[in-house]
C-alpha cells in the first residue's frame, strides 16, 4: 500500500503545476489570432480534422498488431497500444514538444527548450493546434515499436521505452528536420514523416527486436525461420483499412494550412502508392509461394503508405505508383532478409514496413520530386544536390534511431530486464502481464509447429 | 398476419405526413442563409463533420459493450446498438428536437414545443444542421443505458426505453441547459454534455440496473461480487479507440461555429484528460491487484473523456490532466463502490464512466474554468457563484435522470416486464431474443465461476 | 521463375510512363486556381474529407461481407476487399477516369477519352481532386460484387472482374449520367449514385451470382433454401456502422462544393432513411419469424442508405423516412424473392441491398423530389416528365449493368473459369486460395445443415 504514495505525489505535482501556471499568455482564446488572420479558421479546421484521423491510426496499429500475432497475447497488445498513445501524449505535452519545437538560444541547431507543459506563452491557440497535430505523430512513432517487440517484451519495460521515444528520441531528431535544426538547414526534407516518424520508429524497433531476441519457436534447431500465424487475419486487415484511412490525415494534413490545393495531389499519391505496393506484394508472394498472401498484401499497403509519406506533396501520380511498386518489393525482400539473414524476429513486419520503407521514402523524395510544387526537384529532375542531402539524411536518421534504440533497450536490458520469462511467454502475456485472457468464451489453441 | 396491419398503418401515417406538409418554409435550399452570412459554409462543414464523428461513436459503444460482455449475448448487444441509434434518430426527429429546441410561449423555462418532424419552418438548412448535430448527441445518451442493462434486459423493453429517453427524458433536461431553459437562466454551463448527455444517460442506466437486479452468477451466496469477463478484450479496446476518435467531434464540434480557434485547446484538453485517466486507472489497478488491468484502463480513457466534456473549452491543459487523473480515480472507486457496496451490477461500468464522471465533469468545470475563454471562471479562478450553480446543476441532473429512470423502468417492470427469463439469460439473449448465435463457426464456452 | 519477367516488364512500363510524362501541365501546384477562386480551398477540404470517409467504407464492406459469411472464407474476403480497392484505384487512374470524365470529340454522348494516368493536362489540382472523389466511388461499385460471389468465386477471376468494372463498365455508364452523356442530356439525375454506383454494382453482382450458381448446401434436394449463418455478427454489424459513417461522405460530399448549405438536409435525410429502413426490416422479420433478425436489420440500414442516395439532396426529411420504410420492405421482399423464387444465392444480400434498392432510389427521386433545391420536382410535386425519365434511366441502368455483367462473367466462365473446385469450396477458400487460415488459434467448426 505504500506505493499509493506515488499516486499522491503525482496528484500533488499536478496541483502545483496548476497553481504556479500564469493563466493567460499569448492568445488562449484565439480572438487576436483570428482578427489578424481570418483565414486561420480554415487552417485550424483542416489541421485538427486531419489530426483526428492520425489519432485514429492508433486503432489501426492495434488491429494490425493484434490480428497478426497470437490470441494469447491479444490483450497485452491492445493494452500497449492504449498505453503508448496515452503516455506518448502526456510525455509530448510535458517535454517532447518543448524539445522539438521550442527555441533555445544558440543551440537551435540541436534542440529546442521552451513550452514545457504548454504553459506560459505556449498557452496559445496556434501553439496548441501545432502541439495537437505533432502529438499524434509522436505517438505514431512510439507505437511502431510495439509490433516488433510483441509477444515477449515486458509491459513495464515497454512503458519506459514509450516515454523515452516520445519525450526525447523522437523530438530531438524531429527538431533537426521540422523544428529548424541542422538537417533542415542543409536542405533535407520530409513532408509528412517517412523518416521522422516511420523510419525512426522502425529503426528503434530493430534495436529492440535485436536485443530481445526471437520468440520461442521462431527458429528451428537448424536455424530455419518458421511462420507464426496471427490469430485474426480479419482484424489485421481491418487495421490496414483503418491505417489507410487515417493516413490521409497524416499526409494531407501535413500542409499545416487549409488553403493549399496541392492536398488533392497528396491524397491521390497516397492512394496510388498504397495500391501499387499492395498489388506488388500480392503478386510477388503469388509468384514465389504459389498463392497470394493476405498478410503480406496488407503489409504491402502500409509499406506503400510509408514510402510515399516523405514525398507525397512533391512527386506526381505516376511516380507515386512507382514508389509504391518498389516499396512493395522492398517489403517482401526486407521480411525475407530479416527472417533468413539477420535472424531478427519481427512478428508483424514493422521493421520492413516502417524502417526500410521509411528510408526508401526519403530517398524516393530525393529521386522523384518533380519541381512543380515549392520548387523541390529530385535527381531525375535535375536536383542532384538535393538527392545527396536526402541520402545523408537517411543515413543520419538510421544512425540516430538505431543508435538511440540500442542505448535505450541496452540500458533497460541491463537494469529492469526487457523480456518476460520463458514460462510466461509460452503461456501468453495476457495471463502473465495482465492476469486475464482476451477471449475467455472461446477455446484458444495453437497450431503445432513443424517438427524441429 | 394481422400484425402486418400495423405496418400498413405506419406507412399510411407517413404518406399523410408527406402530403400535409407544406413544401417550403424558412430556407430549405440555404441560398438566403449563405447570402446573408457567407461564413455559414465553414460552420456547416465543421459542425456536420464533427456530427459524423459523433455518429461513429455508436460503433465504439457497440464494440465496448459487446467486447466486455459474453459471447452468448453479442448479437443482442449489436442489435440494441443499431436499434437505439435508429429509434433515437426517428424519435428525436418526430418529437425530441421540438421539445429541446422548439419554442413555447410562456413555458420556455420548462420545454419547447415546435418543429416536430422538421416540418414547416423547421425545414430550413440551419435548423436541420442543428437537428443533425443534436440528434447524434441524443442517441449517445440513449446508448449509454445499453451497457448497464446488458445480458438480462428484454429487447422489446429496451426499445421503449430508448424511445422515452430520446423523445422526452433527454430533450426536457437538454432544454433546461442548452435550449434556453431555467438552468441556463441561472448560469449553469455544460460545454459538450458531461451532464446533459453522459451523466443523464448514466443515471438512467443506474435506475435500470437497479430495477433489473444483478445477472445470474454475479454475486456469490455470501454476497461477494464476481468478475464476469467479456468475450473479446480486442474488440472492447477497439471500441475505446473509436470512442476517443469520435469524441473529438463531440467536444470540438460543440463550438457550433467554425471560426472559433479555441477548438485547438478543446482537442488538446480532450486528449490529455483521456490519457491521464487511462494511465491513472492503469496504475491504480496495478497497485491494488498487482497487474495493470486492460478493461479498466480502457474504461479509464472513456471516464477521462466524459469528465473533460463539460469544461473542455474553458479549462487549460494542465487542469485537463488533473481532471483526467481524478476521473480515473473516480472510475476505479466507482466500480468498486457499485460492485461491493451498492451491489448494482453494471456489466461494462457505464454508471461509473458516464454517471459519476459526468457529474464530476460538471463540478470540475465549476472548479477549473480559468477565465481565458468567454469569461467563464471557476472557483479556483474567483468564480465562487458559478461553482455553486454548477453543484446545483449536478444535483438537478441526478434528480431528474435517476428519478425519470426509476419511473420509466418502474412502469416497464410493472407492465411488460424488463427482464428475460432465467433460462434465456443462462442460454444467452442471442438465442432467446433473436433466434441465432453470434459466432456459429466457433466453439463458445464459459469459464466456470468460482465456487459459491 | 520466368513469371518474374512480368514484374520487370511492369516496372519498366512505369519507368517509361514516368520519363515520357511532361512534368507540368494545367495547374499542378494549385496556385493559379486559388488565385482565381479563393473559395476553392473550402471546396477541396470538403470534397477530400468526404472522399476519405467514402474510402473508409471499404472497411465497412469488408466487415459486413466477412461477418455474414463463414470463418473458413474470412481471409479470402478480406483479401478481395483490399485487392478490389487497390486494383480499382489503379484501373481508374490508368483508364476509368479518362473514359468517365474525359472528352472525346463528337462521341461525348457515349464516353470520354482523355486524361489517362492523370498525365498531361490532367495533372492539375482540380482534376486530381475530382479523380480522388470519383475513384472512391468506382471502387465502391466494384466491391459490391464481392459479397454476392463470396465463398465460391476464384480469386484470380475476381481480380479480372474488378478491373473490368472499374476500368470500363462503371466509367461508361457513369459518363452517361455524371460525365455529360446521353442520359444526363435527357434530364436523368442521380445525386450520389443509387444507380451509378449501387444498382450498377448490384446488377453486375446478380449476373455473377447467377452464373456462379449457389454454394454447396444452400439448397436442399427439394429446392428449399437454407440459411448459412455468418461467422461473426459482431463484425458484420461493425461493418454496418462503418458504412453508415462513411455514407455521410458519400452523400454530403456529392455537392462537390463546400459552400452549399443543403448538406445539412442531405445528412439528415441520409440518417432518417437508414434508420427507418433498419426499423422496418427489424419489424418485418419480427412479424414473420417471431423474432427481430440482426443481420436483416443491419442490411436494412444499408438498404435505406442506398435508397436515399439518388435523392438525398432533393427530397425532404419526411420523404426520406418514407423512402427508407419502402427500402426496408423491398430488402426483405428481395431477399425472399432471390432465395425462394429466383434461387440466386447471394450470401450477404448484396443484390437486394444495392441492386433493388439502388433502382428504388432512382424511382424514389422521380417521385419525391420536392422542388425546393435546384428546382428538381418529382411526380408528387408536378414533375411527371422527370419521373418518366427516371424510370427510363432505371431500366437503362439495369440493362447495361446486368448485360455487361453477363458478358463479363460469361467470358470468364468460358475461359479461366469462375468457380473454385468443390473440394476447395468445402474446405474453405482461405486454404485453397491463400494457403492459410484466418483464425489459426481458434477451433473453427460448422453447424450441421438441416438434413436433406
Amino acid at each position: 500500500m505504500k506505493r499509493q504514495h506515488g499516486m499522491w505525489a503525482l496528484l500533488a505535482l499536478c496541483v502545483i503545476l496548476l497553481v504556479v501556471a500564469p493563466v493567460a499568455a499569448a492568445d488562449p482564446s484565439g480572438e487576436a489570432t483570428i482578427a489578424e488572420n481570418p483565414g486561420a479558421a480554415l487552417d485550424f479546421i483542416w489541421v485538427l480534422i486531419c489530426g483526428f484521423l492520425v489519432m485514429f491510426m492508433q486503432a489501426g496499429f492495434s488491429m494490425v498488431e493484434t490480428g497478426f500475432t497470437r490470441a494469447k497475447n491479444a490483450a497485452n497488445i491492445m493494452m500497449k497500444n492504449m498505453m503508448d498513445f496515452s503516455i506518448g501524449a502526456l510525455s509530448y505535452w510535458a517535454i517532447g514538444f518543448a524539445i522539438m519545437y521550442g527555441t533555445m538560444q544558440g543551440m537551435d541547431w540541436l534542440m529546442g527548450w521552451s513550452g514545457f507543459f504548454l504553459m506560459g506563452d505556449a498557452y496559445d491557440v496556434t501553439t496548441v493546434e501545432s502541439w495537437f497535430f505533432q502529438m499524434v505523430f509522436a505517438a505514431t512513432a512510439a507505437t511502431i515499436v510495439s509490433g516488433a517487440v510483441a509477444e515477449r517484451c515486458k509491459f513495464s519495460t515497454y512503458i519506459l521505452a514509450s516515454i523515452a521515444i516520445t519525450a526525447i528520441i523522437y523530438p530531438i531528431y524531429g527538431h533537426w528536420i521540422w523544428g529548424g535544426g541542422w538537417l533542415s538547414g542543409m536542405g533535407a526534407l520530409d513532408f509528412a514523416g517517412s523518416g521522422v516518424v516511420h523510419a525512426l520508429g522502425g529503426w528503434v524497433a530493430l534495436a529492440g527486436a535485436l536485443l530481445l531476441g526471437p520468440r520461442i519457436g521462431k527458429y528451428a534447431k537448424d536455424g530455419t525461420p518458421r511462420a507464426i500465424p496471427g490469430h485474426s487475419v480479419t482484424l489485421g486487415v481491418l487495421g490496414v483499412f483503418i491505417l489507410w484511412f487515417g493516413w490521409y490525415g497524416f499526409n494531407c494534413g501535413s500542409t499545416l494550412v487549409g488553403n493549399d490545393l496541392r492536398i488533392s495531389v497528396i491524397a491521390a499519391n497516397t492512394t496510388l502508392a498504397a495500391a501499387a505496393a499492395l498489388v506488388t506484394a500480392m503478386i510477388l508472394t503469388w509468384l514465389w509461394h504459389g498463392k497470394p498472401d493476405v498478410s503480406m498484401a496488407g503489409n504491402g499497403a502500409i509499406a506503400g503508405l510509408v514510402a510515399i509519406t516523405a514525398g507525397c506533396a512533391w512527386v506526381n501520380p505516376q511516380s507515386a505508383v512507382l514508389i509504391g511498386i518498389i516499396g512493395g518489393i522492398l517489403l517482401v525482400a526486407g521480411v525475407w532478409f530479416l527472417d533468413w539473414k539477420l535472424r531478427v524476429d519481427d512478428p508483424v513486419g514493422a521493421i520492413s514496413v516502417h524502417g526500410i520503407n521509411g528510408a526508401w521514402g526519403l530517398i524516393a523524395l530525393g529521386l522523384f520530386a518533380d519541381g512543380t510544387y515549392g520548387g523541390v526537384a529530385g535527381l531525375l529532375y535535375g536536383g542532384a544536390d538535393f538527392f545527396v542531402v536526402q541520402v545523408l539524411s537517411t543515413v543520419v536518421n538510421f544512425a540516430w534511431a538505431f543508435g538511440m534504440g540500442l542505448i535505450l533497450f541496452g540500458i533497460l536490458k541491463a537494469t529492469i530486464g526487457i523480456r518476460v520469462s520463458e514460462a510466461e511467454e509460452i503461456q501468453g502475456l495476457d495471463i502473465g502481464e495482465h492476469g486475464m485472457s482476451a477471449y475467455p468464451n472461446f477455446v484458444v489453441t495453437e497450431p503445432a509447429m513443424e517438427a524441429e
